[in-house]
């Protein structure tokens, strides 16, 4: 059962998707969406590049939609709206917004008679899954997530934004002495400063003043204040050669007990080189699962949470109990 | 909605899950059964202890069976035949088998309008689960599954079965070499005996030619032979003071490409004081699970792939969704 896919939106993610659905011989590239000239893209498939404009056009020739806007200003619109009209998938991120945006989507794709994925990277995504399967079989015990070592997009446009900076990147590091205790199961208050440090590599433009851009970093509320924060200061050639990979990772470590005080660990550790690849593989996984899912007559907005684990599987059902299980 | 539970079988996993239903609200223990005379069993609950020969009587009044006999002589049996009469759940092991065990369990649950979900250990069980999220999610990658360090009973059992050993407890060690070159995405091929080495304690009856039971142990076919293993001879006291625990844990690493080979890595680990207890929390995050499917309507057998993971979730599904997601 080959679904023809969509690529609403052409950055890292949607760049990710076109590159590894190619991995994925039941999901076919169909054509790729964007709100830019299409002709300004270069892409690297041969699927048609189609103004965001016309997408109603492709409403029967499109399976599965994957939306690759951005959670900050694109998703809260765009997946309400195309919810409508296509099975969706997507990765919208921002934590405390997620029940109303879930709710929005449901209403949206009810109406239309449509299935959407949300929320299905990795954090949202996976890490969610992780701290709800132990959390249900230890319900006794707590749950850590801990960022990176990896580049924080949304730290590094921070920093980008201060005056007298030409280029920065942001790395979170999670700090080995807060992982150390989790993981011995001493459940400790941590506050978030304590739990990652921050690393940042500036390019300065010239005659910038490094002094106050380096104490602008350290105190910007949210970002850095309460954080160990150190700043390099570097060239732009530094950065464009040392620091372009997307890197991320994390680990999600839930301790507790059973019985007479039997210590039970259980850990998720992701290390990726490319992110953005990564987020798009999980989407890709989803949007098989979500066109199992229309195909059976459902509807309406699904988490990880509601979706059985088989219908991300791209082989045979058998073959996952005998090979896997 | 209360879940009334039902142990069959009360040896170390009965116990755990005897231990452990106390932690999840929703799920009362009705009753245990065995097939010993029930006034010999000692048990921690006020839960009646009845004769398996009567459990029949007990259709009207368990909502999910919890089978915790043994893979290789219990489960085979009384799996199908319990799974006609009641929603069941278990941790049957024996990989191998598992297709030819579901298709029985499957036929005889869907013919009493049951439901059962088997094999929800840690492996297979959540290790399962981990090898095929990671495997749909990069499906140009590897996956390598490491045991321990931890008890094997089967292991431990097979040195008592020696002529002069009185007592021995056997630890499974992921081999360091190996587990470093997977998680540096190397995708080696690993021969059983490279995987893993072997420890073995072993309490000798007084005058035991202690040379030959070496010799036995590491050329025991399919058990030892091909692998490192050592051998300490210690007392029997030694063996209880020191070896007592039912340790156990392991690592289930994928390793895999996306993009213009950038790596990516997911690695799950287990750290367990208790193996029972952590198999009997399983057990029934997913009874709770197969309650519901029940309430459902639904019948068959599933396994873990099979079942949304919000169903093992004992609160409710929104307060999932706002703090786990």
């Amino acid at each position: 059962m080959t679904a023809q896919i969509g690529i609403y939106g052409y950055g890292n993610l949607g760049k990710g998707v076109e590159s590894e659905i190619t991995k994925n011989p039941d999901l076919r590239l169909a054509a790729i969406f964007t709100r830019r000239p299409p002709e300004s893209l270069q892409t690297r498939s041969a699927a048609p590049v189609v103004p965001a404009a016309s997408v109603l056009e492709w409403k029967d020739k499109i399976d599965v939609m994957i939306l690759c806007g951005g959670s900050a200003n694109d998703l809260p619109a765009q997946g309400p709206e195309l919810a409508k009209h296509f099975n969706t998938v997507d990765s919208f991120d921002t934590h405390a917004n997620i029940p109303a945006y879930l709710s929005a989507v449901d209403a949206s794709a009810k109406s239309g008679g449509r299935i959407s994925v949300l929320s299905v990277g990795w954090d949202p995504g996976i890490f969610s899954l992780l701290r709800l399967y132990a959390g249900a079989i230890i319900p006794d015990g707590k749950t850590y997530t801990f960022w990176g070592k990896g580049v924080s997009q949304g730290h590094s446009a921070a920093i980008r934004g201060i005056e007298g900076v030409q280029n920065a990147v942001q790395y979170t590091i999670p700090a080995d002495a807060a992982m150390h205790s989790v993981r011995n199961g001493e459940t400790p208050e941590l506050a978030a400063g304590q739990k990652h440090t921050r690393v940042c590599y500036v390019a300065a433009a010239e005659g910038a003043d490094k002094g106050r851009i380096e104490t602008e970093i350290k105190q910007m509320p949210n970002y850095f204040a309460g954080y160990d924060t150190t700043v390099h200061f570097v060239s732009d050639d530094v950065l464009k050669t040392e620091h372009s990979k997307l890197t991320h990772g994390g680990n999600v470590i839930h301790t507790g007990k059973t019985g007479d005080g039997n210590a039970q660990g259980i850990e998720l550790s992701l290390t990726l080189d490319s992110n953005p690849e990564f987020t798009a593989s999980i989407l890709l996984a989803y949007a098989r699962a979500a066109h199992r899912l229309a195909a059976k007559g459902e509807s309406g907005a699904r988490t990880a949470f509601d979706i059985p684990p088989i219908l991300l599987w791209g082989l045979a059902a058998e073959d996952a109990v005998k090979r896997l299980l």
